[in-house]
C-alpha cells in the first residue's frame, strides 16, 4: 500500500478509537506501527489528540514514544514533553541516544532542563552534558559519542569476535580503528574482515587514508563531506584526533534538508528557524525586520517616482504603465537570484567562473527584455495610440531586464567573496534595485521625450 | 585541512602542471585524487582546462576518470563525453554501475546514445536497456539492478559464506532475503547472522515486515520513506514482488537536493532543469514563458491603476506611495508563500491542519500590517503635510498585507488539495495579487476620500 495511503488507514483508526475511548485497541493499535509513521500519525492529529495519543504511548512504550518524538522532530517533540516532570523526563531521555537526548534537552525550557540534567546525572557518564557543551550547528553537538571502535591490537577474527558481543553493532558501518590512547588510525570494511584470515592483525587491512571531522567543524561542511564522498557515516575526533563520536547518514540528510529550507527561507526574508506552526507573534517578530527594511527601500522608489511628479502630472499614463517595468524587472531579478544563490550553495559556481555566470546572464536578460519589451510596446500603444510611449516602455523595460540580471549574479557572488551568506542578497534588496532602476528609466526617458508624449494628457 | 583549502592546493597544482605542460606529473597528482575531489577540481577550471584535464585522466585510468564524471554531474558530464567516439564511450560506461551508466546516455544525443548502446549490448546482460525503459523519476530509473540477494533455503553459515564470496559485498547494507523465484520475502541484519549458530536457517531469522519500492514509485517518495525510516537502502521490487533493484542512501541524498532546488526554481518561476551554466538561449526560453504570463498579470495591475486616473490627475502624490504599498504586500507574501510552500513539501502542513495555518498567518499578517503601517503613516504624513494621505496608506497596508498573507497560505494549500504542485503558486501569481490589491485598496480609499486630498494637487 503507499505510504500515505496506509498512514490514512492508521489515522482513521487512531481518530474513530480516541472518538469511542477505546484506550486499550488504541494502544495495541500505536505499538504495532514504526516510529516514524507515529510521527506522521501525530503530526495530523488536533493539538489535544496528539497529546492524549502520546502520553498514552509514553506512559506503557516509552521507548518507542520517544522514538516516535524524535521524527515527529525536535523543537514540536520538546513541545509535547513540556509539561512532564522532570524526574520522569530523565529516565525517558536515558531510553534515547545521547546526541538525541541532547537536541531535546536543548529546546526543552531552561529551567526544566537544568531539573533533567540533574537528575540524569547518576545514570549516565555526562555524554548528554557534553554534547551540550560543544557550539550549535557543529559535529561535535550532533555527534552520537557512542561509537564503536576496535583496537589496532586485535587481529581480524579477535574483531568479529568483539564485533559480535557489541549493543551497537546494528549500526557498524565502517569498523574504525584506534591506538590505545583512542587516536583514530584507520578504518576497516566488512569485507576485508571476513575475507582475510582470521590471525591477519588489523594494522595490516586497515586503510589509514580515512575522512573525519572534528569537533568544530561546521554542520553544513559535514554534511556536504558525506554526500560528496557517498559515505554511510563520517567519524569525529577531537584537536587530539580522538575519536569521539561518529554522524550517520541520516543525521546528515536532516541537516541537508535544513540548509535547503534555510537558503529558501533567506531568500524570501524568512528567519531560518521558523516553521509553518511557530507563535503567530513569534512569527511577525522574526518578519517584521525585513518588512522593516522593504519599508525603507520602497520608500527609496517612492522618492524616484517622486522626482518626476512633473512629468506624472503632464502624463498620468506614466503612472500606469511604470508599475509593468518595475514588475517585470523584479520577477527576472528573482529568477537569476534564485538560479545564482542555489548554485553558490551546491558549489556550482565560484569566484572563477563567476565572469562565465555573469556574461550569460546579461544575454539572457537582453533577450528577454528584447522579447517581452516588444510586446509591451505594442500593449502600451494600442492603449494610449501613442507610439512614442510604447517605445519608451520597451527601451525601459530592456535595460531595466539587464540590469536586474546582471545585478542579482553579481551581488550575491559578491556577497560570498567577503564570507557574507549570499541568500542575504534577498528579494528585498534585489527588487527594490529593479524598482528604482525601473522607474528612474520608465520615467526618466520618459521626461526626455516628453513633447512627443503631450497629447496623450 | 578543511576540505575547501585542501582542494584549492590541488586545483593550484593542476593549473600550474596545465600551464607548463607537465602531462605525465598532472596524470600521477590527477590519479592520487578521490572522485569526489577530482569532481570539485574540474568544476573550478576553464572549459579547455578541463576537457584537457579529464581526456588525460580517461586515457590512462577510464575507471577513476567515470567515477569523476558522475560525481561532476550527469548533465555536465555528459557533456564531457559528447565529442567521443560511440565504441570508447560503450567501453568507458561499462566500468560504471548499471543506473549511472544509463543517468549519462539519457543526457547524451538521441544519435550518440543509440550507438553507445548497440556497442554495449554484446557485453553485459541489457541491464541499462531495461533501466532506460522505465519512467524518468521512478524508482525503476534511478535504481541499481546488481542487488546482493541471499537464498530463503541458506542457513546462516552459508550465508556467511555467500557474503565472503560476493563482489558486490562492499555496498551490503542489508540482506535481503529471496525464494526460489526471486520475490522477496525478508531482510536479515548482520548483527543476526554474525550471533546465531552457523546451522540456523535464514527463515527463522529474518524480518519478513520490510519497507520496499515499487519499480513506479516516484523517486521523492522513494526519497521519503529513506529518510523518515532512516534506511541506508530500500530493495526495488516490480508488479510480481519481485526483487529486481536496489536504491542506496547516497542517490536518495541527490534526490533530495535536487527536489530542493526544483522547490526553490518553481517558487522564482524558474524550470527545474535549469543549471547556472545552461546555456544563455535555452535558459532565456524556459524563462520566458513565466515572465509573459507577469507580463499578462502586470497588465492587470496597470488596468486596476487606469481605472483610477482620474484620482491620480487630483493627487499626484497617490502614484509616488501606491508602490509603497504594492512593494510591501508582495514581500510580506513572499515570506509566508515561502513558509507554506516548504511546510507542505516536508509534509508539515496538511488539508487536516490547515485551517490553524491560515490563522496564525491572518494574525501575522494584520500585526505587522498594523506596524509598519504606522510607520508608513508617519512618513507619508512628513511627505505630503497631509494626514489623511498617512491614514489612507496605513489603511491600505494592513488591509494589503492581511490579503497577502491569507492568499498566500490558502492558494498553496488549494493547489495540494487539487493535486497541483503548490510551488507553481509561485511569486509571479502573489505578487501580482497583492499588486493588484494594494493598488486598489489605496487608490479607492483615495478617491472615496478625495476631497480630503484635494489640498495636495
Amino acid at each position: 500500500m503507499p505510504f500515505q495511503r496506509r498512514i490514512d488507514v492508521v489515522l482513521d483508526s487512531v481518530k474513530r478509537l480516541q472518538r469511542i475511548g477505546a484506550s486499550a485497541n488504541l494502544l495495541n493499535l500505536l505499538q504495532k506501527q514504526r516510529p516514524a509513521d507515529l510521527a506522521e500519525v501525530l503530526g495530523e492529529l488536533s493539538d489535544k489528540n496528539r497529546h492524549d495519543a502520546f502520553n498514552l504511548l509514553l506512559d506503557r512504550d516509552s521507548r518507542l514514544a520517544m522514538e516516535a518524538l524524535m521524527e515527529y522532530g525536535v523543537e514540536p517533540g520538546a513541545g509535547l514533553l513540556a509539561d512532564q516532570p522532570p524526574e520522569r523526563l530523565a529516565l525517558w531521555l536515558l531510553d534515547l541516544p545521547s546526541d538525541d537526548a541532547a537536541a531535546l534537552i536543548d529546546e526543552l525550557p531552561e529551567d526544566v532542563s537544568a531539573a533533567v540534567l540533574e537528575r540524569m546525572r547518576p545514570h549516565e557518564s555526562g555524554e548528554v552534558e557534553n554534547l551540550l557543551e560543544y557550539d550549535e550547528q557543529t559535529a561535535g553537538r550532533i555527534m552520537n559519542p557512542t561509537v564503536f571502535a576496535l583496537s589496532e591490537e586485535l587481529t581480524a577474527g579477535e574483531a568479529i569476535h568483539a564485533l559480535q558481543g557489541s549493543r551497537e553493532v546494528e549500526m557498524v558501518f565502517y569498523l574504525y580503528v584506534v591506538d590505545e590512547r583512542r587516536h583514530l588510525v584507520g578504518v576497516v570494511s566488512l569485507r576485508r574482515l571476513l575475507l582475510v584470515a582470521p590471525e591477519t592483525p588489523l594494522q595490516r587491512i586497515m586503510t589509514t587514508d580515512l575522512i573525519s571531522a572534528r569537533v568544530d567543524t561546521d554542520q553544513e561542511e559535514v554534511a556536504q563531506h558525506v554526500a560528496n564522498y557517498n559515505l554511510l557515516a563520517i567519524p569525529v575526533v577531537d584537536e587530539e584526533n580522538k575519536l569521539v563520536g561518529i554522524i550517520t547518514v541520516d543525521d546528515v540528510i536532516d541537516i541537508i534538508k535544513d540548509e535547503a529550507t534555510e537558503d529558501l527561507y533567506r531568500l524570501a526574508g524568512v528567519s531560518g528557524d521558523e516553521h509553518v506552526f511557530t507563535p503567530a507573534g513569534e512569527s511577525a517578530r522574526k518578519r517584521l525586520p525585513w518588512l522593516a527594511m522593504n519599508l525603507v527601500t520602497a520608500a527609496l522608489a517612492a522618492f524616484v517616482v517622486r522626482a518626476f511628479q512633473a512629468t506624472i502630472d503632464e502624463v498620468v499614463m506614466l503612472a500606469v504603465l511604470m508599475t509593468i517595468v518595475a514588475s517585470m524587472g523584479g520577477n527576472a531579478a528573482t529568477q537569476t537570484l534564485t538560479v545564482i544563490v542555489r548554485a553558490i550553495a551546491l558549489g556550482e559556481l565560484t569566484w572563477g567562473n563567476s565572469r562565465k555566470a555573469v556574461l550569460k546572464e546579461a544575454v539572457v536578460g537582453l533577450g528577454n527584455g528584447l522579447a517581452l519589451g516588444t510586446v509591451g510596446a505594442l500593449v502600451a500603444w494600442l492603449l494610449s495610440g501613442n507610439v512614442y510611449l510604447g517605445a519608451i516602455l520597451a527601451l525601459a523595460m530592456v535595460i531595466n531586464l539587464l540590469v536586474a540580471a546582471v545585478a542579482a549574479t553579481l551581488i550575491p557572488i559578491a556577497l560570498r567573496a567577503l564570507k557574507v551568506d549570499p541568500a542575504l542578497a534577498s528579494a528585498v534588496f534585489i527588487t527594490t534595485l529593479t524598482d528604482v532602476f525601473g522607474f528612474f528609466a520608465f520615467l526618466g526617458l520618459a521626461t526626455v521625450f516628453l513633447p512627443y508624449l503631450e497629447r496623450l494628457g
